[in-house]
């Protein structure tokens, strides 16, 4: 540092001083922006599970958060971005887990189970009203082409534990694609019947359903003195 | 027999002839008329189905059938009680295993499994479109609750054949809420992925689910040379 005593608002000079001004950085303004951009969001799927999407005007949302209606059209274009960012967080929500990496010495199944609780909490909170209607909202073929693309990785991410469970040896299933619909399924219609209110948080709910899943509701047959194998293939009645 | 030669149209009399009426029966004329409504029923449902509730106008319905809006007026009073009819119809095939008494020798396992199969049939037949969406597509609290009476029906149902599958040993489940939202959940979905050209039957799905339902996606153990019943509560990871 050459100088001192210069004045801390001025401009960036090339001395290296640290200079403060009175506007928050850029960094900060982005943070703050996303933060306000997700309760926008976070309200718009309140509002949009109170009263229905189309029921749902933009100036509901903005009282909701005390703001004006300007400044709901600075965070978005309009409801229908809106309807499709809630559906997008949800789903991304889902997507986490099969995006990353798993930890080692972690099966298959053990990773299958920690997507189902992360697609419980998903379905549970409030982006799943919107995320399981996403079809039925009127939404343009261009949003619904990005949803049917994010839903289909959500399905071959399932497809592919489920392969990677039996080649390990933690799953055993016949059909990935019905297993991996039987599952979705289930977890999906939690979107139907959970509220907020529910005995049950989101992880319970997802712990109950792993469970259920993983050991079948026909009893497992004691294991017999001579040693053999049980058949796998139970018949169905 | 007293006399021969009367004309076979008079009206009754009391001398046992038999009469032929160029009416049809009125036995004849109410089923008649049950197969036309289950025909306006079912041409309703697969319009709500291509084009949504609200975009369908009784007009595309009677068009459907080839018949005029007042011959459609003369089963149902409007658009919403055909919408209604085609929700109780659906609910009502899967109740249907629920109200006849348990075959001899069946146990509470292979009832429960009879059931899914109508719970698929009835979710992937046409109805299964408004079934789902019942909540949806406004309703009036009167239908809504009727609805919600038949859901709840078809919920305990499901709960008490799990009891009972508890009680004859043909089921083991921990939770029967949880085991009877799982099971709906993955039947229920089956109207947002199934359409008629998919590759499998109804019949089919059900037993895949069944399959998935109770044999668990956890390998069953070998049994073990010593003969001790395996731990039947696993710890889920």
């Amino acid at each position: 540092m050459r100088s001192v005593g210069k004045s801390r608002a001025a401009a960036p000079d090339s001395e290296g001083t640290a200079l403060v001004s009175p506007w928050p950085a850029r960094k900060t303004t982005r943070r703050n922006r996303d933060i306000k951009r997700e309760a926008v969001v976070r309200a718009a799927a309140r509002a949009f599970n109170a009263r229905g999407y189309h029921n749902t005007s933009i100036d509901e949302i903005a009282a909701a958060l005390n703001v004006s209606k300007p400044t709901i059209y600075y965070y978005v274009a309009n409801k229908e971005q809106l309807l499709l960012e809630c559906i997008l967080a949800g789903l991304e929500r889902v997507l986490e887990p099969f995006r990353r990496p798993r930890e080692a010495g972690v099966t298959a199944r053990g990773h299958l189970n920690e997507m189902m609780r992360h697609y419980a909490e998903a379905i549970a909170s409030e982006y799943g009203w919107c995320m399981v209607r996403a079809e039925d909202l009127g939404l343009a073929p261009s949003s619904l082409l990005h949803i049917k693309r994010l839903k289909s990785e959500i399905d071959q991410g399932i497809r592919r534990l489920l392969e990677e469970g039996v080649r390990d040896g933690s799953i055993r299933t016949e059909d990935l694609k019905m297993t991996s619909f039987a599952l979705a399924g289930a977890l999906n219609w939690i979107a139907h019947w959970y509220r907020e209110n529910q005995s049950m948080t989101p992880r319970e709910i997802a712990d109950a359903f792993i469970r259920i899943f993983n050991l079948g509701l026909a009893p497992r047959p004691a294991a017999k003195p001579s040693g053999r194998a049980p058949a796998r293939k139970e018949p169905i009645t």
